[in-house]
């Protein structure tokens, strides 16, 4: 085992706790991203996962505030049920209706969603500006969710969202509502539309400045699939194309999206700043993404 | 920082906790005994201290139980208070009335009590036989009572306990009469003494196999007292001399046992001991207690 895969920080009366409350949480790489920034900065704290359900939430997010830890991670099936025991939503919280960050400030603990904010700060990060522009996504899941409930809060003019005309067209369908009912004030106007509809599709992509794929369309094993696989013509130099997926981190899309001269960007910077704002949130330290990313992912 | 005080186990999403919950913290010697202990044998462990008074006790409970930890400790103000929010007691709490080691044995707390159990099994250790003995022990606080309780349930026949007549004799008459009522079924007969009493406490260590300071006195900056000085001629070859004291690890008391020819037995087999049998049942390990003498006391 390598020395940077090991929290070399002394373990101490002092040591702050952060937690991850999830299940499963085998498969997570957060405890590795955290510790190893803990360990590169050489901060006092430990980031422990922990199995926790629905069933359990309530007393675990009680006994976290009780024990006076820095702050956590929810992720699923938590990142929903967990806002009824927050004390107080930051506005990525609050418009998500998910948390999947909950900082302790003082006794308080304040729910937060890097989720949609790690996808938006990534592309601010890659140079990407938002502002006034039209957005396609690709996606109405776990994952697509978050990121359209934040980029309506980004200063986009309009969000474009396809989704598979399945049993689960009807959440898509409801967010898009939420978007242009609720969060009226950001002045986005939102639509979703069937994924199936290959014109629309083609006419949406050629007016907007992103296409984000949201799905796990891509990620190993369904590796040799593109949400573009029958409207290639869609990619093109100006266009920004982005994907949730970072296992393989070029994924079909992102190969196209080259190919055709467009800026590619991965999962990776989501991933990252996602958990970096988290970070920030629990130790007011930036986390150190590039060497992060490099010890991690090479 | 040398490298073992660093705790090189590397934390990862299986990593279980395994914590302290007392107020303050600060001085504890627990983190560092335990996480060398896990270091040293490649245990996936840590070993985190939590500020928890009375007040957040219950949450901060229910929230280990939550989360899944693998068992914690107890110190003061929470040893006795903790008792009601157990599932179980092992005899070592149960007669102790007060609990500083908790094990989650398949998502039940049970509680035991080591202070005193530590203090017996290094008497063991250093082949002290107490079966059918008088002991004489003197203080009646939070660290002589429990010893007192252990005493009563290791196979002495007899057990006189020396305090103070201060506003805190009352507690001392209250355990022996616990010891010799509820506890009755081990058969020891417990007195209460007063330490002003020097006639008596000649008499009574002249017929003891064991003389136990459960006081501070003796500790700095008290380092120049000891619970003999004005009956010296007490102490003899064939007695065995303990203090729970371990700072200094010689005390004036283990000083004149030694020079009378005695057996001295300082406090830091206790305390090593009472952390050994929580991480036994914490870990299923056994720790590696002469190396972390070695390590932390030199």
């Amino acid at each position: 085992m390598a020395n940077y895969e090991k929290n070399l920080g002394k373990i101490d009366g002092r040591t702050k706790l952060v937690g991850l409350l999830a299940t499963p949480i085998g498969h997570s790489l957060s405890p590795q991203m955290h510790n190893l920034g803990y360990t590169l900065l050489g901060l006092n704290y430990a980031y422990l996962a922990f199995e926790v359900g629905n069933d359990t939430l309530k007393e675990a997010v009680e006994g976290m505030k009780a024990l006076g830890v820095a702050g956590f991670n929810v992720s699923m099936p938590n990142k929903m049920e967990i806002l009824p025991y927050l004390d107080e939503l930051d506005d990525s919280a609050k418009y998500a209706r998910a948390s999947n960050t909950v900082v302790n400030r003082d006794g308080k603990l304040i729910g937060y969603n890097t989720d949609g904010l790690g996808y938006v700060k990534n592309l601010e990060q890659q140079g990407v500006d938002l502002k006034g522009k039209k957005v396609t996504l690709v996606g109405s899941g776990g994952v697509a969710t978050p990121i359209a409930i934040q980029l309506a809060q980004s200063g986009i003019q309009e969000l474009n969202i396809f989704a598979r005309n399945d049993q689960f067209f009807h959440n898509a369908e409801e967010n898009v509502n939420y978007i242009n009912n609720e969060m009226k004030s950001f002045g986005v106007k939102a639509n979703i539309l069937p994924l199936e509809d290959k014109d629309r599709f083609r006419k949406e992509v050629a007016e907007s400045a992103v296409l984000a794929n949201g799905t796990s369309l891509g990620m190993k094993p369904l590796d040799q699939l593109s949400i573009v696989d029958d409207t290639l013509d869609v990619l093109r130099k100006d266009l920004v194309v982005t994907d949730v997926v970072y296992n393989p981190q070029k994924t079909k899309l992102l190969k196209q999206a080259e190919e055709a001269g467009a800026t590619a960007i991965n999962g990776l910077g989501m991933m990252l700043w996602q958990g970096a704002l988290g970070f920030k949130l629990f130790t007011g330290e930036d986390m150190p993404i590039d060497d992060i990313k490099k010890i991690m992912f090479g």
